[in-house]
């Protein structure tokens, strides 16, 4: 048994980068962490790949990381991703980058990420991982919490006066709060399922394709997108409606596979030797989104990334928003001396408007990858976006602000709505496709930011 | 063990009205079925009473008792409000029939429609009751169910080829279909509680108050309601918010309960001797709302009642709701040969829009009934809606719909937006206070009628 007394601790439970980067968090505090995790340990059984194989980066991620100070140690493995490129029907492309000359996202590996967070949080000594040991049971009055081990077939119940769960989008602590008195959740599931694929490196470890950019083939009602790795291949996501016309419940053969390939993304396919293997050796997915209030019971127990706020991935910001928790509690820590009964309700209340406003800002980006991405009055409006941004360094389009900055969530959809109401306006401009950098313009603009004070 | 080849079976998960009722259903077609309950017998335990006491009854949950051939049992218990009566501020009545002469909705006592039920489905010879078992585990994949049988603490687990769930608005059941892939959940509170409290009969056992209505404090905000019981009593119960300037947060002491009572409700506080002990004894009880989809899996286990759709009382719709479940899959028995794998699918699909068509009425009727009841606008159009109904029988308000007709839930959320939108144009007359019931009514009637097919 630790020094209760002396030691502050908490439990930990799920080990994936939120868990793990929040472990690093209380660690540098001084607290003692013990970290169940359901799966096993990766260090030892090689990271498996696991579904969802990349994961885009950006500001939100790096200012936690940077807070928890290890951003050395994860920066190597980051391939900045400046722009993205359209791949239209007939092959065409197209490319529009996301922010200014020195922005970017970053395509990481998901497992490889996981892996340098554990080595890092498993190298202080007041950390101690248990990986295979699922939740089985969370008494919350009595501040016990009971897991199975799984390799064992055991069980054993443990106190505990503080758990941080971050144990994913089907948290089993959150099955315990959602009993509770007054405990609001919604799950969904989005009509789209989601099935990975592979562009493999040339033989020389090159990239088949612009590595500098994510690549997407909108479709309308369905999109491809591929995200470069470090060893010259690419993750590619099919989403595509689970039920309807153009659907996954056609695709039942070879044969109906390759044609829908090689009608809708006929570019890719001479790249994709494995593709017919990979479609059915890969999973067919479910997307889930998750919302929930409180995020927290009685200032002991708190949620945490997807087990208290599940988003759909289309903006490329679940683990951010799950980072950026981690971020936000830290500076908290210190705004409430360390009174966990306080910043937890605090937290909770606080950062809720965030959980919501970026699942509604990833839902509409999904309508923009599949559907706009391709469209000439969307690519007009982020034409003038960018331009207004650089004329007015003030006017930060939304994309920046949920991207490359750390502004809240809930300010950047608030602003999302400001700004489609100027755009309906400019658009509407007579003539705006060779007016577009004219004084109307400005005109609109001013007007709109004369309004939005 | 009993011989499955010759009697199909079934199992029923919770013994509350709607259990019982569909157990009855099944018992009629010559099932077996089992009966799990959580609670004890109230048979041998009496019936203690439970949070809320009384339920109103309408044309719904009697087509299903009609159906179920057992009418005649359950008829006396049932006290007709053929209308409302409102309490204003300064004690001043009103009343508003609910619809034509013939027409009410019944007060009716929960338990002892529950009991009446029992003793019904009990008489089968087909029928099994196992009480005190609480659901612990159901293995869908393997079609079993585990129990505790909570006075001896032991477990069974059953082969459950067929499970009915009318396990309440907490259903266990439910909570194991949660956890399957693309099962859609939503869970909320509303920002309001209720407590329960009485008016005892006078001396002599007679009401005191019109026992031929339901009485309502409408107050804006919040509202105290009372329904009548047979033994002359009146169930009240007080809806108001948690939290804010008038809550239930700032009625901590006797002398703070009396004075909001005085304020708001002062004609009823000399008909509640007890009020200040039954505030204190009484517990303040959340108000939780339930959708999902879908409601069934497989073909092999089905929600129904609260487990399915839960709602809040205000259009004393919560248990005609889940009887008119009982109603409809009858129905689909004959329809569909008795083939549970093409009904449970088939009822699930059909009758979601209502579930959630009768949630979205429910709340729009607490806003009727705490706010809109004593407005004299909306009574206006109360006046003009009976006349219209009075001229043109066709014409149904729409809480004739919802309460004296089986006509489908969604079909009267549709036409509530109709209506809405016709009253508004209605009160929109010039002097309408004394053109009511004048030909510039009957001209926007008829264009709306011409309009609306």
């Amino acid at each position: 048994m630790p020094d209760q007394t002396h030691t502050p601790s908490a439990i930990v439970v799920g080990a994936g980068p939120v868990g793990t980067l929040w472990t690093i968090f209380l660690a540098r505090r001084g607290y003692r962490v013990d970290v169940y995790e359901r799966r096993s340990d990766m260090r030892a059984a090689g990271y498996t790949g696991g579904r969802s194989i990349n994961l885009a980066m950006s500001v939100r991620g790096w200012t936690a990381i940077e807070q928890a100070g290890i951003r050395d140690q994860l920066e190597n493995a980051a391939l900045a991703m400046p722009g993205r490129k359209m791949h239209a029907v007939d092959g065409t492309l197209s490319y529009q980058p996301y922010g200014k000359a020195n922005e970017a996202i970053y395509s990481v590996s998901r497992g490889g990420l996981n892996l340098e967070l554990l080595n890092i949080a498993a190298a202080f000594p007041n950390v101690q991982f248990h990986f295979d040991h699922r939740c089985t049971e969370l008494d919350l009055n009595a501040s016990r919490i009971s897991f199975e081990d799984m390799k064992t077939g055991t069980h054993k119940t443990l106190e505990a006066p503080l758990i941080f769960a971050a144990d994913g989008a089907f948290s089993a602590v959150r099955y315990a709060l959602q009993r509770t008195d007054r405990f609001d959740y919604v799950q969904r599931y989005i009509d789209h399922g989601y099935k990975e694929l592979t562009i493999p490196a040339n033989p020389d470890g090159s990239h088949r394709m612009d590595p500098l950019a994510l690549h997407i083939w909108p479709r309308g009602n369905f999109m491809l997108i591929a995200l470069p790795n470090a060893d010259g291949s690419f993750t590619c996501t099919l989403f595509l409606p689970y039920e309807g016309d153009i659907s996954f419940e056609h695709l039942t053969n070879d044969e109906a596979v390759r044609a829908f390939f090689q009608r809708y993304f006929s570019d890719a396919v001479p790249l994709m030797p494995t593709l017919i293997e990979d479609f059915w050796a890969n999973p067919t997915s479910s997307l889930v989104t998750v919302q929930c209030y409180p995020w927290q019971w009685q200032g002991r127990v708190l949620l945490m990334g997807d087990a208290a706020h599940a988003i759909v991935p289309f903006y490329g910001q679940g683990m951010n928003a799950g980072f950026e928790d981690c971020t936000i509690l830290d500076q908290m820590y210190d705004e409430f001396s360390g009174d966990w009964s306080r910043i937890l309700p605090e937290f909770s209340q606080r950062r809720k408007q965030d959980g919501d406003a970026i699942l509604e800002l990833a839902l509409r980006n999904f309508i923009e990858m599949r559907d706009l991405v391709g469209d000439p009055k969307f690519l007009l409006r982020k034409k003038i976006a960018a331009r207004l941004h650089e004329r007015h360094p003030d006017f930060l389009p939304v994309y920046s602000m949920v991207s490359f900055s750390n502004i809240p969530y809930h300010v950047a959809l608030r602003e999302d709505d400001r700004q489609n109401a100027m755009f309906r306006d400019i658009l509407a401009i007579p003539d705006i496709e060779n007016n577009w950098d004219g004084p109307e313009v400005e005109r609109v603009f001013a007007e709109w930011q004369a309004k939005g004070g």
